[in-house]
């Protein structure tokens, strides 16, 4: 297993932590996620169809999506919409655009 | 370590089987992302910002997209030829554009 | 010129009218991207190489992209701020996400 | 009605000319394209609700990738194709990639 480095962590903090059900649930889609990468590891030592492979590497993207977009969604609820409730919405909102777009990419 | 079923033997194979300097690489990319998508865990676990976590899986899906294009190339580059050259390229074609597709989304 | 049929009015109204500095930029951009479009035309009229047709479309994606974001973020400054400071931002943060994803197709 | 200049004309040619059905297929879809980038002009004039305009520029970007993966299927059945039967694939593919690649952003 390779060890990879983690960003620097920012220090920021979601407004509402997330409950031990939210992270469970997460935890569990990235999980299999993790899966599907070792899954495609095994079809190219066995040597499948580059096609075969490609479905899956699709698949993987579109799963990430999801949690992404759920993420994406939580965030909305209480990060973005505490910081306008306190009138420092133009910030997060700009934030939250910015890692859309990259999204969408 | 969740066990992920891999799809079906479509029994097909790359025309030219992958070096093993070629898997290498692809195999070596892909256990870097196998650990990026580790790295999310943790940080989930971590209750780490969300727009960071966001940051992370859009830096994966960049890579999988990487690592799907050049496989694509391979692919492009034997199977396809290899059934141009052949006079059989129209069922080929049409498996590439629907892949592309797929990976477009 | 297609007349093309508008999708029904849904009533709703961005909660702040835009100004018409406002509209004038976003007409502005949609006119050139409409010029693109009949420079397309013009492309396959001439029998263009489908590479360079294929580039433009892909430029044209991204100026609509482009706008489409920058009224994303307008929506979410004021119709979705708006909905939230009333208490009643989880209709609008759905809508907002349902319309995200959409777009990151 | 903006006069926009088409890039420069490379000078390359599809290597089997487009046939007037062909040309009258994309052009007619190119059309449409056209019709609905004014509708969204239109919307906003009319200062239509944000998230309504969004929807159809998801629309129009979905109907410009289908244009475009139709191109590019006629370009790789002949030019690529060509060029592969002439051994000199590797550079039509390069090209072929580097598009696909831009597309899918």
């Amino acid at each position: 297993m390779e060890d990879y480095e983690l960003p620097e962590d920012s220090g920021k903090k979601p407004v509402q932590p997330r409950t031990s059900d939210e992270k469970e649930q997460v935890l569990n889609r990235l999980k299999r996620i993790e899966g599907q990468v070792r899954g495609i590891q095994k079809m190219i030592e066995e040597d499948r169809y580059c096609v075969d492979v490609l479905v899956q590497i699709s698949a993987i993207n579109a799963a990430l999506k999801k949690v992404g977009f759920s993420l994406m969604e939580r965030h909305t609820n209480h990060c973005v919409a505490d910081a306008i409730q306190k009138g420092e919405g133009e910030e997060a909102i700009n934030e939250l655009m910015k890692v859309m777009q990259q999204f969408s990419k």
